[in-house]
């Protein structure tokens, strides 16, 4: 559904947000922050600003269903919001977007509702009942599984079924959460036993975030068709992994402790109205490839399930800091490579009657191109620590060292006029 | 730590607690109940009674650390109660103990906090921020690796790492909840394609849940020398099983729909106090083993981690009820059977800096045998379908049908006369 709010020609009287690369009017992603030391709300980010909708909430200038939404989006976490119709939120985002538009003649009263995003501190938009990671890279799942299972890469089940698992909810933090190396037991192939100790491969990866909206009863599945309506919009996710202790932990039932130190997250969720214009069939399927199964099937999923966004990954560290170098892009992706949708992973995850709640996360798992470009995590770009990389200071790396600093980045543009992008999603490894 | 609350002479004015199975007075166990449409609140077994702990917590004859915990209690959810420091959780049983010992003075009062259980709903104790499943029933373990992996049974790790991983926690329900067979998909090793459909092998396994009382701090491990700290009692688990699903879906992240459709708990968190009488060493690790790591080795938990629980698997098929037989025995298992401790599980968890929080909720794993006495689950007690059970009826068993009942039993016994159990774990399958 494409309406004014897509509209590029659209400014805003927050002047900022014009030709701003990630927040311009087109964007209006929601969020929780907290104005200095005050208590968290909902807000929306427009340019450097964050909007308090707290402050609209509580204003005349909102009614009827967008109103409603603005007052569920003043609390604390956004899972009120995120339990709403999706035509409530809509309505709210529509009202923002006109609210804000250059020429608006409530500018005046709008203004109060605005603080500067850099004197606020941004929390999780939700409280994350349940963190499931699935993995729909199919070249980070070739990629992986050539180093782990040399004959046999790609699994029998993996073009059949959305592949996925519960990861640990308690364990995700917003951008700039500091990424504290584990400690885990790993096993040289060689050893003879065991040792315990930090782990000597930390690792990124590179991934998409899925928020849930409206959630579904315990056995009640949500068909495909309907599927769209239950997702509110994406993220930014680094999975970070130590992959010492995934090596020797993961069989059979899957990683543990290599995972669940820490889940950084961009701070906002990038509505899928805002991205409607950024639909594009999903490309990673080739043709030959078995047909999905019938409660994976929807015409509209075929046609544009895929999300047109680039992703990146930047890494710089405290030596490149130190010589003021700008941090150094070591893959450049996109969320095309991905061979399953974001309604295909709602409609798998239901199918078997498990219930989904208001602000449950997904991760959409490693997206990697086919070749070295855009790999997402170290683990394929180093070849298993293999092949280190070398930096502009001369430094090389294999894994995440003491002092590194991770980031991604996510965009989708529109023929170079307008950029919508996440907001940050990095963090600083720490021994 | 033994008191006067463990005095197996101790009876009650509450008559029906004494000689109880279940909930004597040296049980007492905290769970969430609805006196009939009344809110949810924090309430206490005793007998075939619930004491109400909004009740207790607005009266004069609590103070201190136990009316700080009662009031924690009196909420929709226990999660404050879990929050508290174990010491006030143990001044309330003490206190609720002594108000409801024979000749208390307190009586006449504290009778008007009691309903009949009967009158009552239960609801989950606390809303479960993570649920992990460990897989430390070692015998489980083999039978199901021998299984899936002939020649490979017991993976390498398995000595060393409390292997676990996370589960589903938006699917877990107290006992009652009916059982939908979930759809999903399942390929036979011979045929060319996989199917989509309900499920045709549906499976309990029998579990013990641990309910973490307070957490810890991302990036603080517990040490294990305080785990028991963070432990503040158990309840029953049946993590039901789609063995189909599981078979073709689990390489290689681990079980998601075979598991996520729904997990069944007893209602009441049997408290760590209530077993301190009945912890014994953990008997499952045998002479040779390699000895557990230091993070996951402390003296007293070598000497006393475990629980004497004895546990108990009953099947009642609909014909069966019809016919007013009653319910078979199909397994008598024993907590000792694990092989590890829960302290050992807590440690583990946290030991990459993984935070838990008050409320997750840990299961063991299924708790088998190493005979045929006391397996788990279907799977093994028919050696994965291929020999049946034959029932009282005449009727076979492979798998769950619709209309089967399963229900799980926990008791400690202390020389027969005094039996602490965990009430209700059970299910109907329906189609």
């Amino acid at each position: 559904m494409i309406d004014e709010t897509h509209d590029y020609a659209r400014t805003s009287w927050v002047e900022c947000a014009n030709g701003h690369g990630e927040f311009p009017i087109q964007n209006l992603p929601f969020g929780v922050f907290s104005p200095g030391q005050e208590r968290p709300r909902g807000g929306v980010a427009i340019g450097d600003q964050i909007l308090d909708l707290a402050k609209a909430a509580a204003s005349a200038l909102l009614a009827g269903e967008a109103k409603i939404a603005a007052e569920a989006a003043a609390a604390a976490t956004l899972n009120s919001f995120l339990a709403l119709p999706a035509a409530a939120r809509r309505a709210l985002r529509r009202r923002l977007s006109d609210l804000l538009a250059a020429g608006a003649a409530e500018a005046g009263e709008v203004k109060t509702w605005l603080y500067s995003a850099r004197d606020c501190t941004m929390h999780l938009p939700a409280s994350i009942g349940d963190y499931t990671d699935f993995y729909a890279g199919i070249h980070h799942a070739l990629n992986v599984g050539k180093q782990f299972r040399p004959d046999n890469p790609l699994l029998p089940n993996y073009k059949h079924v959305p592949i996925g698992y519960h990861g640990r909810a308690s364990s995700i933090r917003v951008s700039g959460a500091e990424v504290r190396r584990p400690n885990g037991q790993r096993k040289a192939p060689d050893a003879e036993a065991p040792t315990f100790g930090p782990s000597q491969r930390v690792d990124l990866e590179l991934e998409l975030g899925i928020w849930v909206g409206q959630g579904n009863e315990l056995g009640q599945p949500i068909p495909i068709g309907e599927a769209s309506d239950h997702i509110a919009g994406l993220c930014l996710l680094n999975d970070w992994s130590a992959r010492d202790l995934q090596a020797w932990e993961y069989q059979p039932l899957g990683p543990f402790l290599a995972k669940n130190f820490l889940t950084t997250i961009s701070p906002w969720i990038v509505t899928t109205e805002a991205l409607a214009p950024f639909r594009i069939a999903q490309a990673a399927r080739p043709e030959g490839d078995p047909r999905p199964m019938d409660y994976l099937w929807d015409e509209t999923d075929q046609a544009s399930g895929g999300f047109a966004l680039e992703l990146e990954v930047f890494l710089s560290t405290r030596q490149m800091r130190e010589q003021g170098l700008p941090a150094v892009r070591i893959s450049q992706s996109a969320a095309s490579h991905l061979y399953w949708t974001a309604a295909q992973m709602v409609a798998h995850h239901t199918a078997g009657g498990c219930d989904l709640r208001p602000g449950d996360l997904f991760g959409t798992g490693t997206i990697s191109t086919p070749d070295d470009r855009g790999v997402g995590s170290l683990l394929e770009l180093t070849r298993g620590g293999a092949q280190p990389i070398t930096l502009p200071t001369g430094e090389t790396r294999t894994f995440l060292q003491d002092g590194d600093e991770l980031s991604l980045a996510g965009h989708a543009r529109a023929e170079g006029r307008v950029s919508i992008g996440f907001g940050p999603c990095s963090g600083i490894v720490r021994g």
